[in-house]
């Protein structure tokens, strides 16, 4: 037996008792005649004490411990006489009167400290060793809780989590596949799913009714900061809904998991159209834990003179908070930020609306008192506040100033991590137009159900159609989205046909899916959480990398194990398979 | 809103009210003046009644509709004037005034029902129809069920489940893996896990102290009959534990499985060595439901005159309960089935404990009823019992025989489904020999500890050294298999030598494993439950594919959705890959 108790369950209550512990030594101080080890396991810290003398030579021994030692230590549980009133073992130590070192360790190459020296790619090939630190192995228990939390929820609501296959067939819409490919059948590859989208359905029309799965997704794409080619959705499908039917559900859950997990309560979710959300916020998933909503200044600021404002589809602008007695430096800064190529904006016109009620802006040759009280009251801006304005084409200008909006907010400790400002976004467009391959993508994927209303347009205006399809969108990042899914096979025909498949096509990559809903499929629909984000956000963070065991870097390498790596001339020649290196 | 109840809750107690219900037509009956329609869903069935006399246009819309339309009804629940007792709605009926077809169905390939007529084949190409029958649904059902109650049962005891990769790297050891193509690495590949093992091992050095995970696992084999190439693992590991540790918290686990699930009671688990188990059952997974343990009979049926016998290292023999009155055909039957390919046996060897307390023997010229007492009182058998003796090579007799074993109890319907019979082998050889390469392999894996009191033979008689390995073995089935793995860095390193890895590979392929060695790996052990087997014993059988809700073939097809298929050549280009097909 290795121990009688974890680090982090003693306390003055125990005093008198014979216990052993087991942990890693987290550190050491040596007070001459005394010396005390902080003893660390996932459950906390226990301080040990030696002296000098009670036992000369177990004090000696524990003079020898190093930084992450693993050692097991037998004693009495004793009253310390200075307490340390911030962790629970804090009013007790343990008298040791038996140590062994189970293994010795190497200094570790950063400090395993809630604050550590070490940089992040350090971090990430002795990950194991970052896994020790407070801050990433609280990150693993968020994460477990609330994957806990979903399935007990999910499941005491009928949800039957079922299993769909990981080695499945490759399909060119939407993102590209890792393919793997099969000894047993040359020449031909399985992919590993990008979502469980089309298995969720053929499960309800096998009458599963209800389906979640906790699952890994796969993605092959160009990795942007922050994205991960393996990545874990809850994946949820139910029959016989309504859209309706699905929000009520899902807001259910992810209110159940704000107040079990973070312990607040929030009120129903606003509900925000796509139009809506891309006017005042410039985002299909907008901040609102603050204001500074979008004004459109078409009607005040164009022809008036400025040029730079008249040729422009849209100006619009935001209001930012207290922020009227910005300096000229600041105002310059602001500036310097747009022209970045990842905003890409040309400039930015302020008018500072003072706290006396006068105006000050950048543009005072060309507009007058009277304009810019206008522009104050279209961005509903008040004295003591910094109007920011933006002109250009529209999809563009909302794009940069939603970024400015959002880059204000985190400047002001707008964004509260411990606040939590949930909403749906709904009715998106089902059809977006890509310039590169000048034809129709789905907005949210093939199997989303047109709105009833908008069939009409489906021959005539497809890019006007709407879709059954919603987001929820949680602190401006999309936490889930999902759609009601067609169910009839000539609706879906008709989706192909608009998404540029040819009948073939159609067939060899979904017959399956279509052959299914010749044996009554009823009418169903779900919803996708990204769990890395999900969790994140919840652990009031944005970045998902923390909340992952084993992460993989920006290239897609898994730099502890150095992976991927060479595989063996045997493994290809098994695998009919040659490489085919460009230089 | 589709539905206001689903089809398996209403009763007596809902009758006067007006309800709406969704659902597929399992059956109708047309009475000509009036017409039922049995409604399914997942819940249950709900019986529909039409009449002439109350709506006549109703009644011809019920009338045309087909098995498996997909439709809802809304109307009054009734009391039935003919009562079903073997269901729960059994006592009403909905007296439908609005019938809608939500999907029409045309009609399915097979029967959807409980025994359907449906080969497998057909069954695995339309597996969503196959989903839809009772006996599958159910099969989904418990296995959500059971992986709840795991799920609950770990974290209450502080496991935490932990996502590891599935991008990881290839390592020759063991099964063939899956690779997978890397884009962004030009010429490298990731491998799909065999299991998670350096990954848990990893995350016990990391402090995570209790893992589980339940994951998805992959093995590129030969696929024998219900093996399948992508299964599911309950993967679990401790740190600070000894064998006895892990083996107390998952008898636990699996009690309270048997007890939760099946509302069954085990007592104790038994403890049998692998010597034992293969001395008495000729198989390290004993199904202990019945007896007919072995019993060796070289001491009294070697140097008799019979030279079958004579020149073999193993005459052994066990006692078929009740079996005495055999026919000469029953017994050439079974000497046909020992015969066989699959069992290879030469021949088998009979002798008749008659009720008389007589023997009537194959073998009646070369032994005395002296003699033929002798076998039945080490083979143990009782008056009436048949003794079935074999002989040859020990490990091939033994196998032959365990065989047989099996096959005489499945055919006396000793092994029956409702019992469970877990026991723990335990004692496990630490390497195997094989004669193809010509070295020994783990018997488990690379990375499990040899038994502390066997370590001096290590490197004189490695053969013999024992492992602190247990399987967890249920009706003849493994479920689970782990054991107390190695934590420091010399002892892998000699264990790595022994099979036969030159440094240079053992740290190209595990050099994270033994880097994180050297800082502070704590003592740590652990074990995997195959759950794809677990759940088809507790539902008491034993071929998986029945509980997969989308299994693969013996090819590794998934025929539903056609796949493995081919990739566009870009796909190809993209990886850096050529085909190099043999022909």
């Amino acid at each position: 037996m290795y121990r009688s108790h974890n680090c982090g369950e003693l306390n003055i209550s125990n005093v008198g008792e014979n216990v052993t512990l087991s942990g890693w030594v987290q550190k050491s101080r040596d007070l001459g005649a005394m010396a005390f080890v902080d003893l660390r396991d996932r459950y906390g810290i226990t301080q040990l004490a030696f002296s000098n003398e009670k036992d000369a030579g177990l004090m000696t021994s524990a003079q020898k411990l190093g930084r992450e030692f693993v050692i097991q230590a037998t004693g009495t549980v004793i009253e310390r006489a200075s307490k340390n009133k911030k962790i629970s073992t804090g009013e007790i130590e343990i008298e040791v009167s038996d140590l062994k070192i189970l293994n010795k360790s190497e200094l570790p190459p950063f400090t395993i400290e809630d604050e550590t020296d070490g940089g992040e790619d350090i971090r990430m090939k002795y990950r194991y060793l970052d896994i020790r630190r407070n801050p990433i192995r609280n990150n693993l228990v968020l994460r477990h809780k609330v994957a806990q939390e979903v399935r007990n929820y999910l499941s005491n609501v009928d949800f039957l989590e079922v299993e769909t296959p990981y080695l499945i067939k490759s399909t060119p819409e939407g993102a590209r596949d890792f393919i793997v490919p099969s000894r047993m059948n040359e020449g031909q590859f399985y992919a590993l799913p990008q979502s469980p989208q089309t298995f969720k359905q053929l499960l309800m029309i096998g009458g599963v009714d209800k389906y979640f799965q906790i699952v890994k997704c796969f993605r092959d794409e160009d990795l942007r900061a922050d994205r991960q080619p393996e990545f874990t959705q809850i994946d949820c499908e139910m029959s016989f809904v309504e859209q309706e039917d699905i929000l009520g559900i899902f807001e259910g859950l992810t209110r159940h998991l704000l107040k079990k997990i973070n312990n607040v309560d929030v009120a129903e979710f606003p509900r925000m159209d796509y139009a809506t959300a891309m006017k005042l916020y410039g985002s299909d998933k907008p901040d609102i834990r603050f204001d500074m909503k979008f004004g459109k200044l078409n009607d005040v600021a164009k022809n008036k003179g400025f040029k730079v404002f008249d040729d422009q589809e849209l100006v619009v602008g935001i209001s930012v908070p207290g922020c009227a007695n910005y300096s000229r430096k600041q105002l310059d800064k602001l500036i310097e930020w747009v022209k970045r190529p990842q905003i890409g904006a040309n400039g930015l016109i302020w008018s500072k609306h003072n706290e006396d009620g006068s105006f000050k802006s950048s543009v005072d040759k060309f507009f007058s008192t009277e304009d810019l009280t206008q522009w104050a009251e279209v961005v509903d801006s008040k004295p003591g506040d910094l109007i920011l304005v933006m002109a250009g084409g529209i999809d563009k200008t909302r794009k940069a100033l939603g970024d400015l909006r959002l880059h204000m907010a985190e400047t002001l400790g707008l964004r509260d991590p411990k606040k939590f400002a949930p909403l749906w976004v709904v009715d998106f467009p089902l059809l977006e137009w890509d310039e590169d391959s000048e034809r129709f993508h789905a907005m949210h994927h093939p199997f989303t159900s047109p709105k009833v209303e908008d069939m009409h347009l489906l021959a005539t205006d497809p890019g006007k159609v709407r879709a059954n399809a919603y987001d929820l969108v949680m602190n401006g990042n999309e936490i889930g989205g999902g759609s009601i899914r067609i169910h009839d096979k000539n609706t879906q025909a008709t989706m192909f046909t608009h998404l540029g498949f040819t009948e073939e096509e159609a067939k060899k990559q979904f017959g399956f899916l279509m052959d299914a809903f010749e044996y009554g499929a009823p009418p169903h629909g779900g919803i996708a959480f990204g769990l890395d984000r999900l969790v994140a956000i919840m652990g009031g963070q944005e970045i998902i990398r923390d909340f992952i065991a084993f992460p993989k870097n920006n290239s897609g390498r898994d730099v502890m194990i150095d992976s991927p790596a060479t595989v063996s001339d045997e493994q290809l020649v098994d695998l009919s398979l040659k490489l085919d290196i460009k230089k």
